[in-house]
């Protein structure tokens, strides 16, 4: 069964930099937008991001173009980045005023994600971090960072809160960096409402094995939301799914498939200088391309090479996958010896 | 109060590396090694590994070296790195016999550290962890990885053990590879007599900040040990601690003092082409000159610091830790106006 | 005798990220950039952006700025990246037209730094590159760049052009992207009225030693002007310099002056969340302070240092001159046998 | 027309790493070494290695396995990196011993190279770099490197000299470090049979593009050998050659082909757990694999996507590419206005 993919409806704006700050096109109206979306096959859902599309003010309107075009509201993402109020952090400000005010306004977020019957607010905390040595307390502001979405969740038991980490950016260093620390807040708060949100390309990132986050998140019940992309794992470029790391991506779907994870798959591109529709939309055709090859193949076969643990095999059958052909033939050549590592 | 400093003792033996394969010196004997620790004045314990200096055949000698130069025995690493069984993993190998092996092996290890008065076993599961895509069933490695440990320390509940990260290296990708991930495994294993060592180049390596990481352990109260080098960030280059990023790592000896940590501090350097006592030595002098700034500096304008989160002003200080003089000249530039992060 | 410091004047202005698109502050006037750069008594010069402050309408204000403060107009930086024209590259361009514009643009920018009695445009190609594989034809970009770089050089023979270079950002990639491709691409223009901007935050982003690409940018003759500020190696942090790697920023000055480098030190910090005036007056005391260091230092001893090759006494004297004392005991240590790299 | 592919004999035989120092196979004779190269059909040629294969008491050894086996020689790679006389430099070192032993050692070499009927010696120096700051004369050491290098090619005129440039490893940091310091070095040493040897994994961790340091050496006319393998982009991990990157490993043979290299290919790989002959056979595989796909590919085609520069349709034919059918369709989604970058 496929899954269900959508995408954050700001990528489909502008996009600009610290350079180019007018943006690299145009602004498109919240219709335009939502057009957009619709231009992609693939996409059943939408994201919205707080202060850029849903607002109080605006809560109407995207009622009205979520019926129009039949998309799902997948996730609220409230702006805690793009705000000054936020330039310093949000949750886990200095600044106490500036800690009530986050909680205040999640609180607000999750009013408007229920009036528009949107299951789930993302938080990406993109300024809860540090620049320098000597900048931040670090328990403290663990325990801030805590303390803030337990009262979010608490107030709101109905949604489902969905922590996204990233090692940097806007911070040079995150305080929700990894999906192991997310694990570690979550289990902090210790609401069944509070999941995590994997964006690949910050795994990526991390260093992290995205494949191996999935796993993990799942065995503790915790993947809420994923986001999709793809990088040169130095940086959150933000680029096409599929466009780079093929092999790695084959087999993060494989464990969201292994791990019968049924939430969101959602476009998380920033295609500064490319038409949005055609880049998101190749985005949505790799991954399709991806989920079908994990379809087509054999789960018994793949979990026996799970459990081998046989590099030269794994990168056989990966070529098969991805290539059609021929990666049986490995085994010819290894066929006496010692092959696999797990044997007796 | 100083820090206890020791060193792993193989450090003043031959070093060597895949092309080098015959060492870039000559061994050592283990008289030769302890010998060389007692030429560095500040040291006072010692780390051992098992293959190459502690086996049950070599304890006795252990000892009368350990009596005869008044070195602490700080804790035993257990070599589940550099014997071919464990070529493939210890803990966590997809082997069962392989993963059997490494829990009694580290039970005789239990035992040998209590023959040598050593409260502490040093965890470094080298092998444990992956290199290519569809190597490795992460889920089911990171529950074997748990039991392994469990059953070790459940064995030699007067023992303490302690996991050493590491992202990568001898595998391209570890399952014990971040603060974090040692904390959920931690967790996962339950037992009170389990905690972390704290490699601050491994730190580095996973983009952690180190100083963060102690204020997280310590939070939790898992930081059973520590070890000492430095490097550029991308490997673990084992290199002079203090020699690259002095500004860091005074952050961080400042927060293993702000969190009263008494255990260990112990050198793991790798002076690949170096005089071992010299660089060690070396390593050393960075280390207490660093502490003496620490010890001589005003806690509460630390403290203080820190509750402001001021960028310019942390830099300022650190400058005037390491460099003596003028810190506080900022100050008077940027005295009007929302200069304090946590202002108001 | 003491380096002369600039800085780029627009980072006493707003200051934005993809995320935070109206800024971190708010917009500065002309009056107001120059005034601040006032504020720090160690800055002597300015260097002046294209579209943001320098166009043919603010030659004369500029002018008078520059004489009401005194500061000297130190380099002028077309604008090749924050106008749409050259969203997807400048010199290098795919198409011929914008190729054609820069040049245009160039030549005009250099009549401008005339005007003002600027002898030096600074040209940073930020989107000349490419983000995805098989979006190139590096070959080709190369021929177009090194042309385009040789119209604008051979229309302004009085005007010095330093190729400032990064490795990424904006692009995922850039043509312009090492000291030593810069050093390639003024070998290939062949003029001698082109040299290269070293920026030391783009030096440590490319794994390069600072101080190596000044020997070797010195060698040649190509060092033309040099960019300030600090990072964590693996992004353009522009944070403040000496903040995190004062070791190799006191190497980096001591390389200067070694090389007799008599050109401007001009800061490109970008404080997005700080006071610019505190930040990059705090830059400023980092660099006199590092610059006094070398200046007390023995020339001699320095010298002899460098060529013995010594790992534990490098770091010994580098610990001597940040934090004074003790340098030289490690020689004692190591006074027996073998310690020197490069003895008989 | 398929490239010629070879191997390191080398990497058939034990591996071992700075732990696992005994290896983690076993050692295997001169014989065994070649005996499973001639296992993988796709194989045609051998490079030895000074001290480990080729010496002047093996050479006629080496005849008979070349004569018995009909591998082709297809490099000699001097032994500048695993004997205790470089192991603070060869041509580089800070002792000028050591300088003229390297000189000496590779005229030795080049003579062997003549007498097993081998065109091209490869230079790899990988103990000529520093690890510290503070160690190096830079500015003295390319001059050192440039005239060893100088006095070996004049002294053979018939061989070629490849220089094999890597990042870092064994020495934190190497003098010879990108393509582009590469082609420095040879022109400054100036002589028309010095080339330089890409290894695309030190590529990839030098944060070039493979296909772009193709291109440019190509450009020089300076591409003299290429070394196979793959690797997580951190550190030369070795690996199969197309198992993680073989988007980016398509357009490297893409561009081989484009700029019709006609040399050797040779499997640099270094399977440490794995068996030699299935892990570099399966990279073979991949290669192959790859090179169809670009035989098989349009080469106006290609051309005419280079010209065009956009993001979206070079992930389209990469994606149709690899994994077959579609590639076109993402054409028709953007098919209004603006969606070729280099458009008139």
């Amino acid at each position: 069964m496929a899954l269900k993919l959508a995408s954050i409806l700001g990528s489909f704006g502008n996009r600009s930099d610290r350079y180019m700050t007018g943006g690299y096109a145009s602004d498109v109206s919240l219709e335009g937008l939502f057009d957009s979306v619709t231009r992609i096959p693939e996409l059943s859902g939408v994201e919205l991001v707080g202060t850029w599309q849903l607002t109080a003010d605006s809560v109407a309107e995207v009622r009205e173009h979520l019926a129009r075009t039949g998309l799902q509201p997948v996730s609220v993402i409230p702006d805690l980045f793009a705000t000054q109020t936020w330039g310093k952090g949000s949750f886990a400000a200095h600044d106490a005023g500036v800690r009530r005010a986050a909680v205040d306004y999640v609180n607000e977020m999750a009013v408007l994600a229920r009036a528009i019957d949107c299951p789930c607010v993302c938080i990406w905390p993109g300024q809860d971090g540090y620049d320098y040595p000597f900048q931040a307390d670090y328990a403290q502001a663990f325990d801030w960072f805590a303390e803030g979405i337990r009262a979010c969740a608490e107030a709101a038991p109905d949604v489902r809160f969905a922590l996204e980490y990233k090692p940097k950016e806007p911070r040079n260093r995150s305080f929700l960096s990894t999906a192991d620390r997310s694990t570690l807040f979550v289990k902090a708060i210790g609401l069944p409402n509070v999941g995590v949100t994997l964006d690949v390309g910050h795994a990526l990132e991390a260093y992290e094995s995205a494949a191996e986050s999935v796993a993990l998140l799942q065995r503790e019940g915790l993947l809420a939301h994923v986001h999709l992309n793809d990088n040169y794992r130095l940086w959150d470029d933000d680029m096409i799914f599929g466009s780079v790391h093929p092999v790695e991506l084959l087999e993060f779907v494989y464990w969201l498939r292994r791990t019968s994870y049924d939430g969101w798959c959602s476009f998380d591109q920033y295609p500064y200088r490319e038409d949005p529709v055609r880049a998101i939309g190749e985005g949505a055709k790799w991954f399709r391309a991806l989920e079908a090859i994990v379809e087509a193949s054999d789960d018994d076969e793949l979990d026996q090479l799970l459990r081998r643990g046989d590099a030269a095999e794994a990168t056989a059958v990966v070529r098969r996958l991805l290539l059609g052909g021929g990666g049986a033939s490995v085994d010819a050549i290894g066929a006496v010896g010692g092959r696999v590592e797990g044997g007796a």
